[in-house]
């Protein structure tokens, strides 16, 4: 590890933050730094969460935001700001630009979901839709502000920002000060780095340890002189960054104790658990801090371990969608595939078995034109829900107690 | 209101409960009362959520299950305990027997999901599948009880579970102590008259108001001298009770300002709200309490407005349909029923203009041989999404432009 001098180089940032946190943080939450009791007995340590999900907006992200708003001279306050994002910090800026009365501009993408969009402009942003993809946007964004004389607000790759969104770790330390280490997520780094700071300035012991997606692990290249590529669909895709901020880096570089990754299984596994064990919602990224623990259990046994939950802001659809992967996988829910002979009856007797043996048919689909089967042979994909994965074999070997051919489908 | 004696009758119980509670209550967590921005901002009132759902076995149960299990002597604890129960009440009894070494047997009826058997079982029961339905268990639960010589933990319907269930309110009032009204949901009446009998005791001018689903208003026929019918269907099932307590309905009516009844959609709403707009994961019954305010935005406009999030266990699976239900209701998710004449092309035409309108095909069925309609005609069935309801109108406009005759079908 690199010694460094950044956390006295930011100490003018970092106080005029932990005032602006002192006097209330202009309603961002002090969000509940949790006990989670299932998930601790599950991973064998002792876990508490941090709600970010519970902010007004869904992230931590209006932290930064607000703290790079609040250090802006009046004259710059007049002139407004700008942002490029297609998510949580383009929330954050809107939500506390209007708050403080700075006019706000937020440069989107072309194509970015209605959803998203309506979202930001509700917290009062203007929005423009500009450029094919963020980097585009973002090229957009700077132009504009140079043009117009405006302030960007970075999403990551500023000292205020950074400073702001240390915070997180503020409160997670006055709620839970025996915490041994805690671990947070890893995009362009802004959090990262201010936790890190925050967190060794309050308690100098304490192990900071940052954690980013397998398919994204451009910092942990940097931290460990790896050479992984980078770029992919992840889950994660708050945290899908292909470059840390040049200041973000190197303060990272000072002050983690280590740099984790974590696979997509892993990242599934972890969202599903905060949903039905501690009854959270997270986004993908706001998932690895627990992926993170699940990864590396021996590492954490025993210790108090603080994760950020980044935040909640997840795709109804997606969301549901994995609820349904999920069930499939625990053995709740399977698709069969039956081979019949083509003659009356065949379906009663099937659609029988199963009831009897307590199924419950949720999909039929029933092949008899077209199949590569022998003529006279067809079969039926019918899915299914059982209590769990024993009660769904046991429907399945009722069926082939009958004499059917069944496999299971992928789902 | 009829004047009545309770506060006073019951002291002792509350007395050695508020004692229990100073002395850790266990390891029942104390759970935040959170301030929810958005759901404040759409109701027009201020928001705080007691988080009850966080607790270990995922509902407020625990508190009066600990309460009941501490005050019991060393020989009663030797012989054990019994409940019946096949949801919360159940896990929060198993949990607390063994952290408190006192054995406990659990009576779930017959074809209980496998899910709850096993989650009570993990926590340290012993579960008796007995019973057709909740009524023959709990009886023969009684039975056991009587032959066995052991303790019954009654769900709702004793002092000491009633005073251990109000420490709820003992803690949302240490919180913020400025709330006007604390809204609660009543199924036997544990909760709701242990928070109103400690919440008017540490704060006397708070208003408590209990809320019942329309389909079970047994309390509310009580309270208001009505008639409505009882059963039903219901989300909320965890408050599907048909018949309030005999000493829960004395103290409710002496202790309650209000009952109010919300309806099916209304709770599918406020669960929604919960899960999208605050981020935590409510069951049915737990998001009644919201669907209250939203149901008499008048009646709480302004006011600072506590609700009790009961708890968080529902079904991986009705969770998935209800989000899918939400998307398609704000028009998100749609099917359409579309007639084609049949010649070559057809399908390639519709998937094109669907294409070319942004909108993403999930589902299609298409039905060449039988059909209601005319020969040569013959119709497909596509599900689609969209980014919002207005998205799906110009793609929906955009198949009618290109002369196809297209209906929304339910669904």
């Amino acid at each position: 590890m690199t010694p460094d001098n950044t956390p006295q180089k930011f100490a003018a940032e970092f106080d005029f933050v932990a005032d602006c946190h002192a006097h209330g943080m202009g309603g961002v939450l002090h969000t509940p730094c949790q006990r989670a009791e299932a998930l601790s007995e599950l991973a064998g340590c002792d876990i508490r969460v941090k709600l970010e999900n519970l902010q007004a907006t869904g992230s931590f992200k209006e932290r930064g935001a607000y703290a790079k708003l609040m250090s802006l001279t009046a004259d710059e306050r007049a002139r407004g700001v700008v942002a490029a994002s297609a998510g949580n910090h383009a929330q954050g800026v809107a939500r506390h630009g209007r708050r403080l009365g700075i006019d706000t501009v937020i440069f989107m993408p072309v194509g970015t979901p209605a959803i998203k969009v309506n979202a930001t402009r509700a917290q009062g942003a203007t929005v423009e839709l500009a450029g094919a993809d963020f980097d585009a946007a973002s090229k957009l964004a700077d132009e504009y502000c140079a043009a117009q004389g405006r302030v960007l607000v970075h999403p990551f790759d500023d000292a205020l920002v950074m400073a702001g969104q240390g915070t997180v770790a503020t409160e997670m330390l006055a709620d839970q000060p025996d915490l041994d280490v805690i671990i947070v997520p890893i995009g362009g780094g802004g959090l990262a780095s201010g936790v890190a700071l925050t967190a060794k300035r309050i308690k100098p012991g304490i192990e900071v340890i940052g954690v980013q997606a397998d398919l994204f692990p451009a910092f942990h290249n940097l931290f460990h002189n790896g050479q992984r590529p980078v770029g992919g669909m992840t889950l994660a895709e708050g945290i899908a960054v292909r470059e840390p901020g040049a200041l973000t880096r190197r303060i990272m570089t000072g002050q983690l104790d280590d740099v984790l990754l974590v696979d997509e299984r892993t990242i599934e596994r972890a969202l599903n658990l905060f949903l039905t064990r501690m009854r959270v919602l997270p986004e993908g990224a706001g998932a690895v801090a627990l992926a993170a623990v699940l990864a590396h259990p021996d590492r954490f046994a025993g210790r108090k371990v603080g994760l950020v939950l980044t935040g909640g802001n997840i795709d109804t659809r997606l969301l549901s969608s994995l609820l349904l992967r999920d069930l499939a996988r625990s053995g709740r829910l399977a698709r069969f595939r039956i081979e019949l002979i083509d003659v009356p009856g065949q379906l009663s007797a099937v659609s029988r078995i199963i009831a009897e043996a307590g199924g419950n048919v949720t999909d039929v689909a029933y092949h008899k034109t077209f199949s590569d089967l022998p003529a006279k042979v067809t079969y039926i994909d019918i899915s299914l829900e059982a209590q769990d994965a024993a009660h769904m074999d046991r429907i399945h070997a009722a069926l082939r107690q009958d004499g059917f051919k069944v496999e299971f489908a992928d789902y």
